[in-house]
């Protein structure tokens, strides 16, 4: 626990690889503040390329590490010019020898997927091993690859809901970037396993939508499959295929996206998404049509509904509000089963707080 | 009380007609959310142009219904698409059979007096009959008739006791819709009802004031009479009469307005006002410089003060204050008292919380 | 105390004088709304041109007397008309005769220094001369004196150590207003005294920084002398000379500053600053360029990081979260020990809260 962390109840687990930025946010030299489980960490870019996180918080007199300038593979502090390594020990003190005592905390960063990963638990236990292959992402072209970042004023929890339970698209989304329209008239079919949760769509025989047209203008109806694979904690691939009627998947049009839920506070979250496709990867107007149109529907419609949902919860857990679950909230909850042991487990093998007094 | 309420000292009763919206607001197939004694509730007006109040929060994923549609008499979840009718029933489930667990909390409303009344307490207990008789707002032709809607940061019986008192408006709106200047120079007279309180200023043989020079032309000097009823909660009739000296209120120009105030949270409140008069009443040019003038100064002389008001009382209650009254309170004190008086005997008589534990 | 105190830790003297406003920001007839520890004040210049501060709430309906306009020597409340004067006492009733138990608090005000000087202690205690002599600033010429005022969101300590180690000026200021780069190069003198403490860095024989060469523009190295009085509770003198190398501090160009720091809640200050010197005095166009560049310095680089510095300690106390301090730190140190002693003092003789129940 950072110093200025007030004890609490837990609300997701630490021991978790989380994505705390996109790769693309930091350059050589770059410095993102980011504020993972509570804790304000910077993250930034050393002139060696690695990328590491601090604690965002000198130890002096508390400033931002974040406000400072990186140097060769510290960070500056920006307010009196300490200078931290990636392994969080100072390694510069403008007024005087270094101080063994001055060291903060550093968290684990590993650089995969086009994506940031970071280790909130113990710094022994973090085994990038765990990290969930997202290869796809590194593969695709540039001209079939879009990512973006979005802040959300509600708990993760209501975004991998949001995912989960992909009928949603049929009502919310239904000017903008809906499928089909056909998802809820078919019953998904979800599937547990050791490290994931599936649910599987299949929608044959339905005609595209207008924004699907668009994109697949040789297509006027199609076998539309949809499926989602949940990682803890709020790591999500979502492929999205459309077949001619009666096809095999493998002469799908595919798209193969990716959404990484990271808990900000108990009731904020930052959500980054990622897409890829198998079809006219070269085609750089598509790619971008295909960003626009997924920035706008997320932006206008998933993030306003599921913050005033996090508004009409008010600070009533999930359960105790007594939801009223349907058939198609399956997935959904068996994450959310899944979510909350991976927590409680997790507090009931931590160390006794206060135990030493 | 709504699920997500959490049980506090009551600031108002629950078992009255407020003012939800005023009519305009709602045409036929239109939403309007709107958080009453901090229940947030979605107001809608069914294709039969029938208004209905449901609580504003779908109990299958806490969608607000607000922010869905009107399909016939029903409205529509933007997330997942669940309908529910007037009464708060399931109308519609996408993904299978209409749940009969699946029902809100549905509010009673009344159209009247082009005004949008909604009952808080018991379901049972709603009789229109006790909505008070605000007739003539609807019979005034369009061009005598104004109305508008203001937020103010302020508990509402702040905003009560403002118009209860209208001695601030020879201070408050010295330089705006003051009458004359001289009714702190009278005293008021104040007559309690079964059903209201009553509170009357005369002052004989008065200049104008400019801004009612501009209104009455031909009067140089004026009797003025103001007259307030206050009916439960905040429900409030303004008369201001303008009589040539010596003449009788039958020969008055005559203004007749509306104010209805309805709390929206303990420190917040929903202000709206209607405007009506017995001369001029086909002038369009002199109906809107009225509503004009008045809106200006509330949203530039009253809200601020009220808002301020409220910020230097703080959390604090109004009687442990030890506000320093004067002669000219009487009526507003009175109107607390029976405030008070309906709220707690409300709580008194309300089934004890938790008493099944 | 005020009524709407909630009593809870003090985190600064009451005892003291503050700066609560720049004579400049009050002229004939002027009101100044200004929150200082936690008490709203309503500042205002009479027509005799005395200042006066009373409790900035009127005890009839807790309007805001700042709201109101200045009568004579007298504030009336925008409210209702009541008016008060300097001493607290109601002067006049618009309703009836003046009521002795209308009185407010009022708090002692002394003008000094071009500044206004407020007691927020007990009122038979307050002694002008506590003051400091700061009499520089009224004998500076308005062509070598500028003042500004910022509002800054963070507990006034941290602005009293921003100002106590200079040295940040080598790093935040490093782009702007810094003096040579080289303050964190050489070792501070701390000297206490009864009224004072005083800090003071000598670097001789330094380079100009380019803003400095602007200003100094016959000299291209010099020794650099500054020197900071602090004096209970955030009154503080920045003295800043640069002399040609080896020359005496008689023949320094001189920059004699003040720092007023006042506390407005745990969790922001009032921060008032002056400058003079003893160069160039009559050069206007000089006088506005280090008006603005201290202005954009303060509110872009020191500013923001306070800010930040607050907002990583949360809600923690400063010696609880434990600071790596350094030797540099020793002057701020010792000033907040002088702070928390004049601070647990006064609590220790306060009168016992609730002793009377």
């Amino acid at each position: 626990m950072s110093r200025t962390q007030i004890p609490n109840e837990a609300y997701a687990p630490t021991g978790a690889w989380y994505v705390a930025a996109l790769s693309s946010e930091l350059s050589v030299g770059g410095i993102v503040a980011r504020t993972v489980l509570d804790h304000p960490v910077a993250l930034f870019r050393a002139d060696s390329g690695q990328v590491f996180a601090l604690e965002d918080r000198c130890p002096h007199r508390f400033a931002p590490l974040s406000s400072g300038v990186v140097k060769g593979d510290s960070v500056q502090c920006p307010y009196h010019g300490l200078e931290f390594d990636g392994t969080g020990a100072c390694s510069r003190n403008p007024y005087g020898p270094v101080l063994r005592a001055a060291t903060i905390r550093a968290y684990p960063v590993e650089e995969r997927h086009r994506a940031l990963w970071i280790w909130m638990g113990e710094q022994g236990q973090a085994n990038p091993a765990l990290i969930p292959d997202f290869g796809f992402l590194a593969e695709a072209p540039d001209t079939a690859f879009s990512a973006g970042y979005m802040h959300v004023a509600a708990n993760y929890e209501l975004i991998v809901d949001n995912i989960m339970d992909l009928t949603h698209t049929d009502y919310l989304h239904a000017g903008s970037i809906a499928g089909t329209g056909m998802v809820h008239k078919v019953k998904p079919f979800t599937s547990e396993f050791p490290d994931r949760i599936e649910v599987c769509w299949f929608a044959p025989d339905v005609p595209l939508s207008p924004f699907h047209s668009q994109i697949y203008s040789s297509l006027e109806r199609a076998d539309q499959l949809v499926r989602i694979e949940w990682y803890l904690p709020g790591i999500m691939k979502l492929t999205a295929n459309f077949m001619p009627c009666g096809r095999p998947e493998e002469e799908a049009f595919s798209n193969t996206n990716a959404h990484f839920i990271t808990p900000e506070t108990k009731t904020s979250a930052h959500y980054f998404f990622a897409a890829t496709r198998n079809y006219s990867r070269e085609d750089i107007k598509l790619n971008a049509f295909i960003a626009e149109s997924r920035e706008k529907a997320f932006a206008t419609e998933d993030k306003p509904i599921i913050e005033l949902v996090q508004n009409r919860m008010g600070s009533g857990d999930f359960w105790k509000l007594k939801p009223l679950l349907l058939g198609v909230d399956e997935a959904a909850v068996r994450v959310r089963r899944r979510l909350e042991k991976a927590t409680r487990e997790e507090e009931a093998h931590a160390t006794p707080r206060g135990s030493g007094f």
